[in-house]
Protein backbone atom coordinates (compact mmCIF):
# COMPACT_ATOMS: atom_id res chain seq x y z
CA UNK A 1 0.00 0.00 0.00
CA UNK A 2 1.05 3.42 -0.41
CA UNK A 3 0.14 5.88 2.67
CA UNK A 4 0.69 9.44 2.97
CA UNK A 5 0.29 10.62 6.11
CA UNK A 6 0.82 15.07 6.58
CA UNK A 7 2.14 16.22 10.14
CA UNK A 8 3.37 19.36 12.55
CA UNK A 9 2.65 22.59 11.22
CA UNK A 10 2.17 24.95 8.77
CA UNK A 11 3.62 28.73 9.35
CA UNK A 12 2.51 31.74 8.02
CA UNK A 13 4.71 34.49 6.63
CA UNK A 14 3.74 38.33 8.78
CA UNK A 15 6.83 40.06 7.07
CA UNK A 16 10.55 38.81 6.68
CA UNK A 17 11.29 38.29 10.10
CA UNK A 18 8.41 37.73 11.94
CA UNK A 19 5.31 34.28 11.40
CA UNK A 20 2.08 32.95 12.75
CA UNK A 21 2.65 29.21 13.60
CA UNK A 22 0.37 27.04 16.10
CA UNK A 23 2.32 24.05 19.00
CA UNK A 24 1.49 21.36 16.47
CA UNK A 25 4.60 19.19 17.29
CA UNK A 26 4.03 16.57 14.62
CA UNK A 27 4.56 13.72 16.68
CA UNK A 28 1.13 12.07 16.54
CA UNK A 29 2.22 11.79 12.36
CA UNK A 30 5.42 10.74 13.14
CA UNK A 31 3.95 7.45 15.24
CA UNK A 32 1.35 6.91 12.67
CA UNK A 33 4.13 6.98 9.52
CA UNK A 34 6.23 4.60 11.60
CA UNK A 35 3.67 2.37 12.68
CA UNK A 36 2.58 2.12 8.49
CA UNK A 37 6.25 1.77 7.51
CA UNK A 38 6.79 -1.72 9.82
CA UNK A 39 4.94 -3.54 7.01
CA UNK A 40 7.78 -4.14 4.46
CA UNK A 41 5.00 -3.55 1.77
CA UNK A 42 3.84 -0.06 2.57
CA UNK A 43 5.38 3.06 1.24
CA UNK A 44 5.16 5.90 3.31
CA UNK A 45 5.56 9.90 2.41
CA UNK A 46 5.49 12.21 5.26
CA UNK A 47 5.13 16.14 4.05
CA UNK A 48 5.96 17.77 7.69
CA UNK A 49 5.45 21.34 9.12
CA UNK A 50 9.47 23.53 9.36
CA UNK A 51 10.78 21.53 12.88
CA UNK A 52 8.40 19.13 13.15
CA UNK A 53 8.87 15.67 14.70
CA UNK A 54 10.34 13.12 11.90
CA UNK A 55 9.43 9.45 12.02
CA UNK A 56 12.56 7.35 12.45
CA UNK A 57 11.66 4.75 9.99
CA UNK A 58 14.89 5.37 6.94
CA UNK A 59 12.41 4.27 4.26
CA UNK A 60 9.96 6.79 4.85
CA UNK A 61 9.88 9.34 1.71
CA UNK A 62 10.31 13.07 3.58
CA UNK A 63 9.03 16.14 2.63
CA UNK A 64 9.43 19.40 4.13
CA UNK A 65 7.08 22.88 3.68
CA UNK A 66 6.54 26.13 5.19
CA UNK A 67 3.39 27.53 4.40
CA UNK A 68 -0.23 26.22 3.73
CA UNK A 69 0.87 27.29 0.03
CA UNK A 70 3.89 24.93 0.14
CA UNK A 71 1.85 22.34 1.45
CA UNK A 72 -0.63 23.07 -0.89
CA UNK A 73 1.66 22.86 -4.04
CA UNK A 74 3.71 19.47 -2.43
CA UNK A 75 0.26 17.65 -1.73
CA UNK A 76 -0.84 18.08 -5.19
CA UNK A 77 2.68 16.99 -6.67
CA UNK A 78 2.19 13.85 -4.32
CA UNK A 79 -1.53 12.83 -5.47
CA UNK A 80 -0.51 13.68 -9.22
CA UNK A 81 2.37 11.96 -9.34
CA UNK A 82 1.61 8.87 -6.81
CA UNK A 83 -1.96 6.48 -6.86
CA UNK A 84 -2.23 6.62 -2.91
CA UNK A 85 -4.37 4.26 -0.77
CA UNK A 86 -4.82 6.26 2.11
CA UNK A 87 -4.22 9.89 3.20
CA UNK A 88 -3.94 10.86 6.78
CA UNK A 89 -3.73 14.19 6.88
CA UNK A 90 -3.09 14.75 10.43
CA UNK A 91 -1.04 18.67 9.46
CA UNK A 92 -2.40 21.00 11.54
CA UNK A 93 -2.76 23.74 8.83
CA UNK A 94 -3.01 27.71 8.92
CA UNK A 95 -6.94 28.52 8.52
CA UNK A 96 -5.56 31.72 8.11
CA UNK A 97 -2.73 33.95 6.13
CA UNK A 98 -1.51 37.39 6.28
CA UNK A 99 -3.53 39.92 3.86
CA UNK A 100 -2.13 43.08 4.86
CA UNK A 101 -0.88 45.04 8.08
CA UNK A 102 -1.57 48.64 9.19
CA UNK A 103 -0.84 50.73 12.00
CA UNK A 104 -4.48 51.66 14.19
CA UNK A 105 -3.83 55.77 13.40
CA UNK A 106 -3.41 54.80 9.46
CA UNK A 107 -6.71 52.45 9.56
CA UNK A 108 -8.57 55.68 11.38
CA UNK A 109 -7.39 58.62 9.44
CA UNK A 110 -8.18 56.27 6.18
CA UNK A 111 -11.40 55.51 7.54
CA UNK A 112 -12.86 59.11 8.46
CA UNK A 113 -10.96 60.43 5.17
CA UNK A 114 -13.32 57.94 3.21
CA UNK A 115 -16.28 59.12 5.41
CA UNK A 116 -15.89 63.19 5.24
CA UNK A 117 -14.69 63.17 1.57
CA UNK A 118 -17.70 61.39 0.47
CA UNK A 119 -19.89 63.86 -1.17
CA UNK A 120 -22.98 61.05 -1.66
CA UNK A 121 -25.40 60.69 1.25
CA UNK A 122 -24.26 58.19 3.83
CA UNK A 123 -26.02 54.70 4.34
CA UNK A 124 -25.30 52.02 6.60
CA UNK A 125 -24.56 50.15 3.70
CA UNK A 126 -22.44 52.36 1.92
CA UNK A 127 -20.11 53.04 5.24
CA UNK A 128 -19.59 48.91 5.32
CA UNK A 129 -18.83 49.09 1.52
CA UNK A 130 -16.80 52.46 1.80
CA UNK A 131 -14.68 50.79 5.16
CA UNK A 132 -14.24 47.52 4.04
CA UNK A 133 -12.00 49.02 0.95
CA UNK A 134 -10.44 50.86 3.26
CA UNK A 135 -9.29 48.18 4.92
CA UNK A 136 -8.21 45.63 1.94
CA UNK A 137 -5.70 48.22 0.74
CA UNK A 138 -4.32 49.73 3.43
CA UNK A 139 -1.00 48.79 4.07
CA UNK A 140 -0.29 47.37 0.82
CA UNK A 141 1.26 49.85 -1.23
CA UNK A 142 4.03 49.77 2.02
CA UNK A 143 7.38 47.49 0.45
CA UNK A 144 8.87 47.71 4.35
CA UNK A 145 10.02 44.02 4.50
CA UNK A 146 10.23 44.39 8.72
CA UNK A 147 6.77 46.35 10.12
CA UNK A 148 7.82 49.14 11.99
CA UNK A 149 7.15 49.08 15.47
CA UNK A 150 6.85 52.43 16.01
CA UNK A 151 3.01 52.68 16.22
CA UNK A 152 1.25 52.15 19.58
CA UNK A 153 -1.26 49.64 17.85
CA UNK A 154 -0.44 47.29 14.63
CA UNK A 155 -3.36 45.56 12.74
CA UNK A 156 -3.05 41.87 10.71
CA UNK A 157 -5.60 41.77 8.66
CA UNK A 158 -5.67 37.70 7.71
CA UNK A 159 -7.87 36.20 4.88
CA UNK A 160 -8.53 32.50 4.59
CA UNK A 161 -6.44 30.15 3.04
CA UNK A 162 -8.15 27.28 0.80
CA UNK A 163 -9.10 24.31 2.62
CA UNK A 164 -6.32 22.14 1.17
CA UNK A 165 -8.16 18.63 2.45
CA UNK A 166 -10.73 19.52 0.11
CA UNK A 167 -8.38 18.92 -2.48
CA UNK A 168 -7.48 15.12 -1.93
CA UNK A 169 -10.55 13.58 -3.08
CA UNK A 170 -10.70 15.70 -5.68
CA UNK A 171 -7.02 14.96 -7.12
CA UNK A 172 -7.83 10.77 -5.67
CA UNK A 173 -11.56 9.75 -5.67
CA UNK A 174 -10.64 6.41 -4.54
CA UNK A 175 -8.20 7.13 -1.80
CA UNK A 176 -9.50 6.22 2.26
CA UNK A 177 -8.71 9.83 3.84
CA UNK A 178 -8.67 10.29 7.71
CA UNK A 179 -9.25 14.29 8.26
CA UNK A 180 -8.09 15.38 12.41
CA UNK A 181 -10.17 17.78 14.16
CA UNK A 182 -9.04 19.79 17.42
CA UNK A 183 -10.92 21.68 19.35
CA UNK A 184 -10.23 23.08 22.87
CA UNK A 185 -11.88 22.29 25.75
CA UNK A 186 -15.25 21.34 24.74
CA UNK A 187 -17.89 18.65 25.88
CA UNK A 188 -17.05 15.22 24.17
CA UNK A 189 -20.83 15.58 22.33
CA UNK A 190 -19.68 18.76 20.90
CA UNK A 191 -16.55 17.26 19.19
CA UNK A 192 -18.02 14.37 18.14
CA UNK A 193 -20.98 16.20 16.33
CA UNK A 194 -18.70 18.77 14.51
CA UNK A 195 -16.48 15.41 13.75
CA UNK A 196 -19.32 14.06 12.08
CA UNK A 197 -20.29 17.04 10.27
CA UNK A 198 -16.48 16.89 8.66
CA UNK A 199 -16.76 13.62 7.72
CA UNK A 200 -19.02 15.13 4.80
CA UNK A 201 -18.28 18.55 4.52
CA UNK A 202 -14.07 17.64 4.11
CA UNK A 203 -15.14 14.56 2.30
CA UNK A 204 -13.32 12.78 4.68
CA UNK A 205 -13.94 8.48 5.29
CA UNK A 206 -12.97 9.24 8.93
CA UNK A 207 -12.07 11.95 11.19
CA UNK A 208 -9.75 11.91 14.59
CA UNK A 209 -11.08 14.34 16.68
CA UNK A 210 -9.35 15.32 20.13
CA UNK A 211 -9.60 18.03 22.24
CA UNK A 212 -6.26 19.79 23.02
CA UNK A 213 -6.80 19.78 27.18
CA UNK A 214 -6.82 15.89 26.94
CA UNK A 215 -3.24 15.46 25.17
CA UNK A 216 0.01 15.53 27.68
CA UNK A 217 2.69 14.41 25.79
CA UNK A 218 2.03 10.54 24.76
CA UNK A 219 -1.49 11.03 26.78
CA UNK A 220 -3.60 11.69 24.31
CA UNK A 221 -7.42 11.02 23.79
CA UNK A 222 -8.43 10.29 19.77
CA UNK A 223 -11.75 9.27 18.81
CA UNK A 224 -11.82 7.88 15.23
CA UNK A 225 -15.34 8.98 13.72
CA UNK A 226 -17.36 7.26 10.81
CA UNK A 227 -20.10 7.34 8.81
CA UNK A 228 -20.90 3.71 10.51
CA UNK A 229 -21.62 5.81 13.88
CA UNK A 230 -19.07 3.07 15.76
CA UNK A 231 -17.24 4.94 18.20
CA UNK A 232 -13.41 4.14 18.43
CA UNK A 233 -11.86 5.58 21.09
CA UNK A 234 -8.18 5.64 22.26
CA UNK A 235 -5.90 6.97 25.02
CA UNK A 236 -1.76 7.43 23.92
CA UNK A 237 -0.22 7.90 20.69
CA UNK A 238 1.01 5.29 20.37
CA UNK A 239 -3.04 3.66 20.61
CA UNK A 240 -4.17 6.28 18.22
CA UNK A 241 -1.41 5.35 15.48
CA UNK A 242 -3.01 1.51 16.25
CA UNK A 243 -5.76 2.37 16.10
CA UNK A 244 -6.06 4.03 12.81
CA UNK A 245 -3.82 1.02 11.15
CA UNK A 246 -5.96 -1.63 12.03
CA UNK A 247 -9.72 -0.06 11.30
CA UNK A 248 -7.97 1.06 7.79
CA UNK A 249 -6.60 -2.53 7.38
CA UNK A 250 -9.86 -4.07 8.40
CA UNK A 251 -11.91 -1.82 5.65
CA UNK A 252 -9.13 -2.80 2.36
CA UNK B 1 33.07 38.35 35.80
CA UNK B 2 28.93 37.67 35.78
CA UNK B 3 27.48 37.76 32.40
CA UNK B 4 23.63 37.45 31.16
CA UNK B 5 23.11 36.82 27.47
CA UNK B 6 19.80 36.66 26.01
CA UNK B 7 19.29 34.33 22.43
CA UNK B 8 16.56 33.47 20.26
CA UNK B 9 12.89 34.74 20.14
CA UNK B 10 10.08 35.15 22.28
CA UNK B 11 6.38 34.22 20.98
CA UNK B 12 2.97 35.85 21.67
CA UNK B 13 -0.07 34.29 21.80
CA UNK B 14 -3.14 34.36 19.58
CA UNK B 15 -5.57 31.66 21.33
CA UNK B 16 -4.28 28.23 22.74
CA UNK B 17 -3.30 27.05 19.58
CA UNK B 18 -1.92 29.53 17.80
CA UNK B 19 1.25 32.45 18.59
CA UNK B 20 3.05 34.81 16.63
CA UNK B 21 7.23 33.65 16.39
CA UNK B 22 10.23 35.47 14.23
CA UNK B 23 13.04 33.40 12.83
CA UNK B 24 15.69 33.98 15.07
CA UNK B 25 17.53 30.86 16.36
CA UNK B 26 19.79 31.58 18.92
CA UNK B 27 22.51 30.49 17.32
CA UNK B 28 24.78 33.82 17.33
CA UNK B 29 23.76 33.99 21.29
CA UNK B 30 24.92 30.55 22.16
CA UNK B 31 28.62 31.27 20.81
CA UNK B 32 28.50 34.41 22.45
CA UNK B 33 27.52 32.68 25.77
CA UNK B 34 30.13 29.34 24.95
CA UNK B 35 32.59 32.12 24.52
CA UNK B 36 33.07 33.45 27.80
CA UNK B 37 32.03 30.47 29.05
CA UNK B 38 35.44 29.35 28.23
CA UNK B 39 37.20 31.51 31.33
CA UNK B 40 36.81 29.74 34.67
CA UNK B 41 35.89 32.96 36.08
CA UNK B 42 33.30 33.45 34.35
CA UNK B 43 29.56 32.90 35.08
CA UNK B 44 27.49 32.97 32.55
CA UNK B 45 23.32 33.22 32.62
CA UNK B 46 21.76 32.37 29.25
CA UNK B 47 17.75 32.99 29.16
CA UNK B 48 16.38 31.83 25.89
CA UNK B 49 13.98 31.58 23.90
CA UNK B 50 11.64 28.89 23.31
CA UNK B 51 13.07 25.75 20.65
CA UNK B 52 16.07 28.33 20.89
CA UNK B 53 20.08 26.49 19.76
CA UNK B 54 21.62 26.08 23.48
CA UNK B 55 25.28 26.65 24.31
CA UNK B 56 27.30 23.78 24.90
CA UNK B 57 29.35 24.73 27.60
CA UNK B 58 28.33 22.64 30.74
CA UNK B 59 28.69 25.63 33.50
CA UNK B 60 26.12 28.04 31.99
CA UNK B 61 22.74 28.55 33.90
CA UNK B 62 20.31 28.36 31.54
CA UNK B 63 16.55 29.68 31.49
CA UNK B 64 13.82 29.03 29.40
CA UNK B 65 11.37 31.62 28.36
CA UNK B 66 8.12 31.43 25.96
CA UNK B 67 6.29 34.85 25.98
CA UNK B 68 8.36 38.60 26.08
CA UNK B 69 5.96 38.80 29.29
CA UNK B 70 7.92 35.67 30.85
CA UNK B 71 11.11 37.16 29.35
CA UNK B 72 10.47 40.53 31.32
CA UNK B 73 10.03 38.44 34.59
CA UNK B 74 13.18 36.07 34.02
CA UNK B 75 15.08 39.25 33.83
CA UNK B 76 14.26 41.50 36.25
CA UNK B 77 14.72 38.00 39.11
CA UNK B 78 18.14 37.80 37.72
CA UNK B 79 19.26 41.44 37.75
CA UNK B 80 17.81 41.94 41.06
CA UNK B 81 19.11 38.65 42.61
CA UNK B 82 22.65 39.02 41.02
CA UNK B 83 25.26 41.95 39.92
CA UNK B 84 25.96 41.13 36.72
CA UNK B 85 29.12 42.75 34.88
CA UNK B 86 27.57 42.28 31.09
CA UNK B 87 24.38 42.03 29.77
CA UNK B 88 24.24 40.93 26.04
CA UNK B 89 20.56 41.22 24.60
CA UNK B 90 20.40 39.63 21.73
CA UNK B 91 17.02 37.86 22.38
CA UNK B 92 14.62 39.06 18.99
CA UNK B 93 11.89 40.21 21.42
CA UNK B 94 8.12 40.67 19.87
CA UNK B 95 7.24 44.30 19.47
CA UNK B 96 3.94 43.40 19.90
CA UNK B 97 1.67 41.23 21.79
CA UNK B 98 -2.19 40.47 21.17
CA UNK B 99 -4.94 42.75 22.69
CA UNK B 100 -7.73 41.32 20.70
CA UNK B 101 -8.94 39.62 17.29
CA UNK B 102 -11.95 39.68 15.63
CA UNK B 103 -13.70 39.67 12.25
CA UNK B 104 -13.58 42.05 9.66
CA UNK B 105 -17.35 41.66 9.42
CA UNK B 106 -17.68 42.25 13.28
CA UNK B 107 -15.61 45.25 13.30
CA UNK B 108 -17.94 46.68 10.29
CA UNK B 109 -20.86 46.38 12.04
CA UNK B 110 -19.74 47.63 15.08
CA UNK B 111 -18.59 50.55 13.75
CA UNK B 112 -21.92 51.88 11.25
CA UNK B 113 -23.85 50.85 14.98
CA UNK B 114 -21.51 52.86 16.81
CA UNK B 115 -22.25 55.92 13.93
CA UNK B 116 -25.66 55.86 12.85
CA UNK B 117 -26.69 55.30 16.88
CA UNK B 118 -24.81 58.50 17.55
CA UNK B 119 -27.30 61.07 17.96
CA UNK B 120 -24.49 64.11 18.34
CA UNK B 121 -22.63 65.56 15.27
CA UNK B 122 -19.54 63.55 14.21
CA UNK B 123 -16.69 65.15 13.03
CA UNK B 124 -13.64 63.77 11.91
CA UNK B 125 -12.08 64.05 15.47
CA UNK B 126 -15.09 62.21 17.53
CA UNK B 127 -15.90 59.51 14.68
CA UNK B 128 -12.43 58.47 15.02
CA UNK B 129 -12.72 58.70 18.80
CA UNK B 130 -15.70 56.73 18.61
CA UNK B 131 -13.78 54.19 16.08
CA UNK B 132 -10.59 53.71 18.44
CA UNK B 133 -13.67 52.70 20.86
CA UNK B 134 -14.78 50.13 19.10
CA UNK B 135 -11.95 48.43 18.16
CA UNK B 136 -10.31 48.41 21.83
CA UNK B 137 -13.28 46.76 22.56
CA UNK B 138 -14.28 44.14 20.10
CA UNK B 139 -14.28 40.59 20.67
CA UNK B 140 -12.65 41.18 24.21
CA UNK B 141 -16.00 39.35 26.18
CA UNK B 142 -15.16 36.73 23.50
CA UNK B 143 -14.05 33.48 25.71
CA UNK B 144 -13.48 31.36 22.69
CA UNK B 145 -10.02 29.21 23.24
CA UNK B 146 -9.73 28.57 20.09
CA UNK B 147 -10.40 31.58 17.61
CA UNK B 148 -13.46 30.18 15.03
CA UNK B 149 -12.06 29.66 11.52
CA UNK B 150 -15.47 31.09 9.75
CA UNK B 151 -14.70 34.42 8.95
CA UNK B 152 -13.39 35.24 5.46
CA UNK B 153 -11.41 38.28 7.26
CA UNK B 154 -9.95 37.60 11.07
CA UNK B 155 -8.04 40.66 12.16
CA UNK B 156 -5.59 40.80 14.82
CA UNK B 157 -5.12 43.81 16.69
CA UNK B 158 -1.64 44.26 18.45
CA UNK B 159 -0.13 46.06 21.11
CA UNK B 160 3.73 47.23 21.78
CA UNK B 161 5.25 45.37 24.25
CA UNK B 162 7.15 47.53 27.26
CA UNK B 163 10.45 48.20 26.02
CA UNK B 164 12.30 45.50 28.28
CA UNK B 165 15.61 46.29 27.56
CA UNK B 166 15.41 50.09 29.13
CA UNK B 167 14.71 47.78 32.23
CA UNK B 168 18.60 46.86 32.56
CA UNK B 169 20.54 49.42 33.04
CA UNK B 170 17.18 50.91 35.64
CA UNK B 171 17.96 47.98 37.84
CA UNK B 172 22.02 48.05 37.16
CA UNK B 173 22.91 51.08 36.34
CA UNK B 174 26.77 50.01 36.23
CA UNK B 175 26.22 46.79 33.72
CA UNK B 176 27.84 47.28 30.37
CA UNK B 177 25.02 46.77 28.56
CA UNK B 178 25.23 45.28 24.56
CA UNK B 179 22.16 45.58 22.61
CA UNK B 180 21.42 44.19 19.13
CA UNK B 181 19.08 45.36 15.96
CA UNK B 182 18.07 43.43 13.05
CA UNK B 183 16.98 45.16 10.14
CA UNK B 184 16.21 44.22 6.52
CA UNK B 185 17.70 44.90 3.19
CA UNK B 186 18.53 48.71 4.41
CA UNK B 187 21.87 50.65 3.39
CA UNK B 188 25.19 50.22 5.79
CA UNK B 189 24.59 53.67 6.13
CA UNK B 190 21.03 53.65 7.78
CA UNK B 191 21.83 50.72 9.81
CA UNK B 192 24.37 52.62 11.56
CA UNK B 193 22.48 55.41 12.08
CA UNK B 194 19.73 53.58 13.65
CA UNK B 195 22.31 51.78 15.52
CA UNK B 196 24.05 54.82 17.24
CA UNK B 197 20.61 56.25 17.68
CA UNK B 198 19.85 52.93 19.87
CA UNK B 199 22.85 53.28 21.90
CA UNK B 200 21.07 56.39 23.63
CA UNK B 201 17.41 55.23 23.02
CA UNK B 202 17.29 52.27 25.24
CA UNK B 203 20.49 53.36 27.12
CA UNK B 204 23.37 50.22 25.60
CA UNK B 205 26.70 50.71 25.76
CA UNK B 206 27.20 48.80 22.36
CA UNK B 207 25.06 47.81 20.13
CA UNK B 208 25.24 44.87 17.59
CA UNK B 209 23.86 46.25 14.26
CA UNK B 210 22.93 43.45 11.55
CA UNK B 211 21.18 43.16 8.51
CA UNK B 212 18.97 40.33 7.72
CA UNK B 213 20.25 39.91 4.10
CA UNK B 214 23.98 39.27 5.46
CA UNK B 215 23.16 36.86 7.20
CA UNK B 216 23.23 33.23 6.03
CA UNK B 217 23.88 30.08 8.63
CA UNK B 218 27.37 30.90 10.06
CA UNK B 219 28.05 34.25 7.37
CA UNK B 220 27.33 37.19 9.16
CA UNK B 221 27.85 40.23 8.74
CA UNK B 222 28.14 42.45 12.03
CA UNK B 223 29.15 46.12 13.28
CA UNK B 224 29.84 46.70 16.81
CA UNK B 225 28.79 50.48 17.38
CA UNK B 226 30.06 52.58 20.16
CA UNK B 227 29.86 55.85 21.31
CA UNK B 228 32.85 56.44 20.21
CA UNK B 229 32.20 55.90 16.78
CA UNK B 230 34.84 53.31 16.46
CA UNK B 231 33.44 50.85 13.56
CA UNK B 232 34.17 47.10 14.52
CA UNK B 233 33.04 44.75 12.16
CA UNK B 234 32.82 40.99 11.88
CA UNK B 235 31.79 39.06 9.08
CA UNK B 236 31.10 35.27 10.84
CA UNK B 237 29.00 34.23 14.21
CA UNK B 238 31.94 33.21 15.90
CA UNK B 239 33.96 36.34 14.65
CA UNK B 240 31.20 38.83 16.20
CA UNK B 241 31.45 36.72 19.53
CA UNK B 242 35.16 37.01 19.51
CA UNK B 243 34.96 40.82 18.57
CA UNK B 244 32.10 41.36 21.47
CA UNK B 245 34.24 39.45 24.24
CA UNK B 246 37.28 41.28 23.15
CA UNK B 247 36.28 44.57 23.17
CA UNK B 248 33.84 44.32 26.23
CA UNK B 249 37.15 43.03 28.17
CA UNK B 250 39.45 46.08 27.24
CA UNK B 251 37.05 48.25 28.04
CA UNK B 252 37.47 46.56 31.92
Amino acid sequence: MRILVTAGGTKEKIDDVRYIANHSTGRLGSIIADSFAQDENNHVTYIHGYGAILPQHKNIKVVPIFTSQELEIALKKELETYAYDIVIHSMAVSDYTMDNAFSQDDLLNSLSDALFNNSNEITKESFEQLSANVLSKLGKENEDKKLSSSNEHLILRLKKTPKIIKMIKEIQPNTTLVGFKLLVDVSEEHLLTIAHQLLEKNDCDYVLANDLTSIEGDQHTGYLVAPDKQLRVAHTKPEIAKLIKQTLSYND
